[in-house]
């Protein structure tokens, strides 16, 4: 009997954080053989409107798309959605075709179990334009230094896993630190592929991580 | 412009064997950018029937779920289809929905380049019940200990990675290359989650590495 109900997973943004959600979906569904873990559905698609330059109105919106991806994973027999990619929950609105888990929600909860006053993010520029973690959020919300988490991205984006990309963004991660934030959110996908929890003074959420347990936790069948 | 056309994966057998394949198409796309990557996507469902106890007789065919997963996936646009998992590929035929990129045809190719005289293979038993790998290579093939290879592979489905296991595997690989083997075939996508080409004293061909490179380059558009 399935333990688990049908997973959708509307991604690409980028590819290697797909790829690196679904492996977090299969360490921590704690399967004692295959037939344990929750069928998952996955669009990795990398051609959907860059969100940065939407967010900025300089490109179309990545809304539509996303949408039918939905409609597709449903389609295939999804029962809920997730997508690992913070910036483009700032189009979720568009993704009507099923039950979604917001990543942005699932981090921000882990963040919050920690108690803190403030909550440092390192995130994109449509995350930050969007003020997606500050809506969320009960307590008020830094950023981290655009001119350093968005070059990372883009460095991360085309392969790097390099010791001087995770020291950059240990580096505003530990500027938000000396500003009061008590936890930081690595709020984009693509941070937590070089940035771990030793490389930071206070806890670190993983919002890949934090999307991947909520998921799980929406999926599973009572019983 | 894509520079790929749309890649189906047919998985979950198992689940980490199949994020690993999906880990692997992102590594070797050696892309600059999300865009450069392929759309990939992917089916990986826990739930097929048992490829080992079908090949002694003992349970039902993996052939009907294979094909409709195939046609689910080309029905959401899939141009082409892999199959992270050697067993199942005793039902390939079952499979007819879009053109078929063979793991088993991959990594015969890729040990082949080494010339050897004869191939040693690691894989569970419905893979050498059905001589999959016997069919496919014109050098003779020897198979592994099955009663080393059947318990590391459940056990590495388990979420096993420990070093008795890559040892135990090890230790087959090298009594197969005692026994004549001039290159080792990782027959079972399981065995790469553990075993490296260290481990090993005779080149060793990783068939989901292997099935990447040959599922990237049939999706490759010219020009």
């Amino acid at each position: 009997m399935p333990r688990y109900r049908t997973i959708g997973v509307i991604g690409g943004m980028g590819p290697a954080a797909t790829a690196d959600f679904l492996a977090r979906l299969v360490a921590l569904a704690d399967a004692a053989s295959d037939a344990d873990h929750p069928r998952v559905l996955v669009d990795s698609n990398p051609n959907v409107p860059d969100r940065n330059a939407a967010a900025r109105g300089e490109g179309p919106s990545p809304g539509p798309v996303l949408a039918a991806m939905a409609e597709g994973l449903v389609a295939q027999g999804a029962d809920l959605l997730a997508m690992p990619c913070n910036a483009a929950h700032g189009w979720a609105g568009a993704i009507t075709a099923g039950p979604f888990v917001s990543m942005i929600d699932a981090a921000v909860a882990e963040a919050m179990a920690h108690a803190p006053r403030r909550i440092g993010v390192l995130a994109v520029g449509a995350t930050l334009a969007l003020d997606l973690y500050g809506k969320a959020s009960q307590v008020p919300v830094l950023a981290g230094d655009l001119a350093v988490v968005q070059p990372a991205v883009t460095a991360i984006k085309a392969g790097d896993r390099s010791a001087v990309t995770r020291a950059a963004l240990a580096g505003a991660a530990e500027r938000l630190v000396v500003d009061g934030a008590e936890v930081i959110i690595a709020a984009c996908t693509e941070v937590p592929l070089v940035l771990g929890a030793d490389d930071v003074p206070v806890p670190l959420v993983d919002s890949t991580a934090a999307l991947a347990r909520a998921t799980l936790a929406a999926a599973r069948l009572s019983g």
